[in-house]
């Protein structure tokens, strides 16, 4: 592809951006995004892009509805001002747990998020760990859906942790337990837990699998309000678990959640910087893995038109 | 047309969806829209709508970008529950001044909300007064496009006011003053300003028309931080009006604006309840007219197949 | 809606057609289908269809890409026929296992059904235990998402079997398993297996949950060789299963998978009639369920504009 | 861009086509228009166009709806030709004035434009001072839109004239008129009349803003029969204007326009070629500047994916 | 169909509106439709047509191009007045000759078309002897294609005519020569002419079939020139026909057309009036049969959700 | 261009797909086509096609839809693996003989196959004598549509026969006929026969033209049963004629086609490998011309944006 590389921050999380930008040594494309006095939001491109190759970073982050309507602001701006393609980097998904009708009368926002972008004039996605992987074919344009679990992996193989058993804190994260434990080649269990339908109380059962006595490693792809993973927790503790671990990508670690983490059995929290986790909601438990150097690898194999799988690599 | 009426209200303005279907004699659609842990809204309607007229009623107000996406999500929620048509009514239309591409690189957001809009399955869009009349040709959908201009000439003729002059607050205004004067039957005179752009600092010029020891009526489609219109009544007052009234249709009265409006030589702000104007807002000198009455019958109108050009009526 | 109901069957899965034409007490429409001496399909449409609703019952069985392309043929015949509305009535939906990209450069085919579906003019799916849930969001066209889960509880409720435990045959399966725990208020487990990807050779690792000395019901889906729901059976034997039953929506029963069943240690295999289960496959093993007095009555309250979420009553 | 560059003609400009050529120093692609005895227009490209980046030279002019059809079977023509964009160059563009619905059941003939040229296959859009600057958002595709007042300002600058007014000859055209305006740097008034919708009449009012003993330079998007500026005229002499001047990007000159011109109180009426101005139609008053090197410009950096925003400079 | 049914014409053919509407006893809707000085079409619907079941009738007549936009305009100005459904009624499709590129670089017009009609928002098309009956699947939207051949079929078995032949005036044309054979139960023939690419000059060479003696029926689906036709007829006169007749559905008649007959060998030319033949074109060679009864009545039943394809008739 | 160049074959016609490597001097694309047991077809690219040109060659062979619905997915596969255009090389179109609706009710499935083709995400078509040219105008993509007519030409020419008149076996295929004719610069004739439809029961009636004591060549697109051929050629021979041949495109051959023509008076019957002609449906008198260096040449040209028109010679 002979066209320019450029990469746009929305304010989602321009921290990542720019370390996107260091890894693949170029600078940060100049834009300026501000609100008017009647709170409409206004996008400026403040240099040329003509047939240029865009990438625009903006992650689904608090306040999540601003930085969705930004992020198609930006689009139509790029669009109508030539560019050559404009890809979506989307490391946290936004709406990815309203992928399907599971209540008469709801919506299938990840669908509407897909159909947005796709009128917007996104021609690309870029997203890791999907709350499912459908949400791929929710997009008729190609989606390049990435994984940090050989990150998250590659943590614990360091750590040489003995009698590792991965759990999924419900029936619904099964699949991603196995993907862990064949990486890590080792046991799995569930956590068999009933959910009351948007109420988000939280009745633990039983854990199907062998978990005591053993080094537990919860995996999921978001944790938000943290009342599911600690709630996971104390029950691996119940049932007699010697060390309690979490690895999930997404840390919106909203509201109270920080706190709920400290005070918990988890000995560690380990995350991904694909949304920002400011000062104020870290403690010594939670441990931030970056993931720019998988998007920045990933743009630049879409920008010079090489295979993305060996990044990709979704076991 | 046989199918049932109903009508569903977003978070955005509650009160005049009570008050239109008070006027339609019908009871509010049940529905339930919340926000997740992880800040992403969720809609659920809490009624069969299966093959009824659906309106859904949300103007742009503050969090705007919420109330869009929440506006979105609905419409999407209410064509997969199989509803016949759905008409967005949208009082105060977002995005409205974003109408046209006068900087290099930067968006035609309106036409972008009118992609958004039938993207997600509007039918039809009920609004009033919008910033440009050329919006509706950003539709492929029908759009009825209401003004509130008779119900504020009505207003003033029952005030009975003499040498009154209709002014317009800058140049882009003049035709609105126009239909105004027309309306009314009066002389109209424009304020000459220029605005740098984006920045909302207004400096103002001169007055082309005579307005001294008149009784001015500063017109405008939207009040938002009321910088501009407190500015151009000050203009009047210094070439000699006699008194200042001002008729704005939408009153977002962002920060500041009432204050500015109480310390300005305005007699009186006259604006309708496209989007709400809470207690805290209103001062004795901000008179608000309800169009509810106007939304209620062009709703009627179009529900039963019948023509809104009456209601329509744009002079 | 006025408009007259008719029902027109594919050649896919007559018997199922003729049998909610019987619940609904309509003929069923006339048609023909035939093949040219090129291989070309071709259907005639043998009554007036103008105006008319019309429901087409083709479930996905083999041949399967004739029963599609047959099925998109005749849909482009109602559609220049001036048809109303088509609703496709798939109880078994085609290619509803390839609905993500788990591998590099592969098809999301589940999708491009969609898009097929939709081109050639399908206004309204109506379906049965989708692979998964999100297959609903591929779709911008709406679609009834109906189960046989109550039926099968309810079979399963009627024998009175104590010490019962529901069990998923790998990890993707938990949360169907989850459903019908949840339904016959009985615990679960999971088999741990390990599938290479396209090979359908199975491992199989370990039982997560209780199974010794319970009757155990596994739950799937659907199943064409028989080969996985074999293995399980086999896994849970070993593991001491009392008895073995199990429950799968879609009876594909491809190849030698009615022997494999006959000679394995299920008891019962309980399926419904999604798609045809011809005497030669059938057994004393297999009971077949039917669906359609489900899928009859969720015709008539898609066509008469009633609430479908009662029929359809997903938990 | 690697393609190669190419212009073609349809039959209503071909002097600008080839001057716009001549500033590039290409030439004009070889092509046929005819109409057959059915009075069907055919069109033939006569050189290969594969993998071309071409732009078809089209303005507005009388007949209007045939220069339209012709315009789209020859995009139509060259995208089954495989061309690899299509820019249509439309100096003058179709139905601009048709920009809102200000009666009952009409149409906005402008989007409809905007979609019958999308649907032919163009993918970008070249023109000069449209009507309304929303027309713009009237494409999914990009536009260039290009401003002549840069080119009449630098006219009139030249002949150094003292004590100008730029005037408006309605309230509609005041934001030109500030445009113009704020470039002289000069004062500007604005003529109050009252046009019944659809006739054409044109009736007097008055003028707000200084005009006495001053030279006026009316200012105008388009002249087509040259009633409403002659009359503009009419009335700044009434009001003691000192010179007239007028400045009107397009120049239809239907009809007896010429004649009026020659008979009024203008002194002199600078245009552009954004349309022909036959020989019968020229005299002494009226002088034509040419367009051909601000489209040339344009074309060169679309072609090269260079910003146009210095050409642009719409102030 | 609950909707009210209305009729409107375009300025193509009014007077077979008005016959259309005689034999369906209803008024023609009030529109008007003028140009304005630029040139420009301007269309207004004068009553209203909310959710009315429209009818446009606008054949393709000299100036074609004119007629078609039109007809897109008035299609746009019913869209937005929000009737239910548009049938665009075009007995003779216009650019249906443009149906196929067998030239390098030209436009598959008969295609544009279609796209045309459908982007400005037609629901459906109704014609008469389409050049080619592929043109129907041009259209995405149902095409109810109608013949004439019945109608002339019975003008001259009425007129009892011993020893006819159908005779097709090239290779082309011999499709439609045998369905007249067949409904007339007589012998055909062909003239085998070569007819030089857009030319129109025409070279005969032989008849295949028997001719000498015999009453020779000349038939096609339009006349424009005439030429070909009467060089048609010279060759039948050479080779021996004791008469000829022609049955033609569309009488463009174009030019010197009507002389050429007159003083041809041909003794009746027999035409619809699917375009106006006016009385100027008249002679006493050329009879003229009403479609409007056969157009009325397809109406009807298009109305009244009523099977056309007794109508229809194809042969 | 300079995307590479890749070339993927489906399974109906991998001979043909290697030829045109061969010819093109570019291996064949790894992929790999299965069936799981469910019936449902699976597609998997073995390299990587990023950015790439890629073309599919998938005739339309038996079984027919098999080969549909592979290439659909094929299709998605690669266009969701990022390739830059997709050529589908379909030198025998699917369904081209339903490309009219000559019945009520039936599909315009040519139509049908051109719309699943675009939405799969197809972005040229390569095809050869298509049933009808206007199927080229069921694709808004642009369609390369060559023709084999100047390969049989040169065979029959290299024969050097006297007294050849080329025959159409009905009216149908009078103008490839005369295509023929003008080619081969001799006589032509028609047989008149009566097909009742869809039943494919032939009745002859006579012969246009004169036969007696030539040598015929037959020619018509497509031969399946053999029948309708085989049946002409009896006609011939009743006739008169003194030998028969036949030059047909796209050999099906089913059924007991290869018998029919043995022992049929055709002494030659001349087609191309556009479907394969495998071994066991060979015959003495059966000559395959192969199509692939007219196949290879045009991609070479499609390739590197070269003119087709010189291959295309679509007379």
């Amino acid at each position: 592809m002979l066209n320019e590389l450029k990469i746009f921050s929305g304010r989602a999380h321009p921290e990542l951006a720019r370390e996107i930008c260091s890894v693949l040594q170029v600078e940060i494309g100049r834009s300026e995004i501000i609100k008017f006095t009647n709170d409409n939001s206004f996008v400026r491109i403040y240099e040329s892009v003509r047939e240029a190759d865009v990438y625009v970073v903006q992650p689904s982050c608090e306040p999540v509805n601003d930085g969705i309507v930004e992020l198609l602001i930006m689009v139509d701006a790029l669009r109508r001002a030539s560019v050559k393609r404009i890809t979506a980097v989307l490391p946290y998904f936004p709406y990815g747990r309203s992928d399907k009708k599971d209540q008469p009368r709801i919506s299938i926002t990840a669908r509407l998020m897909a159909d947005l972008l796709e009128v917007a004039g996104v021609d690309r996605v870029l997203s890791v760990d999907l709350h499912a992987p459908q949400i791929q074919g929710f997009f008729k344009i190609p989606v390049d859906h990435l994984t940090a679990i050989p990150i998250f992996a590659a943590y614990f193989q360091e750590k040489n942790l003995s009698d590792l058993v991965i759990v999924a804190p419900d029936a619904g994260r099964a699949k991603m337990a196995r993907q862990y434990a064949r990486r890590l080649n080792c046991p799995m269990a569930i956590i068999d837990k009933r959910r009351v339908a948007n109420e988000e109380k939280v009745v633990m059962e039983s854990v199907m699998g062998d978990v005591e006595g053993k080094r537990c490693l919860l995996v999921d792809d978001e944790i938000s309000s943290g009342a599911s993973i600690v709630a996971a927790a104390n029950t691996l503790e119940k049932f007699g678990a010697a060390e309690i671990y979490a690895a999930i990508t997404h840390p919106i670690l909203s509201g109270m959640a920080p706190q709920r983490i400290a005070s918990s059995p988890i000995k560690e929290l380990v995350v991904t910087n694909s949304v920002p986790v400011p000062e104020e909601k870290r403690n010594g438990k939670i441990k931030v893995l970056s993931i720019a150097p998988l998007l920045g690898e990933a743009i630049w194999c879409i920008h010079n038109g090489v295979s993305v799988s060996k990044v990709f690599e979704k076991e």
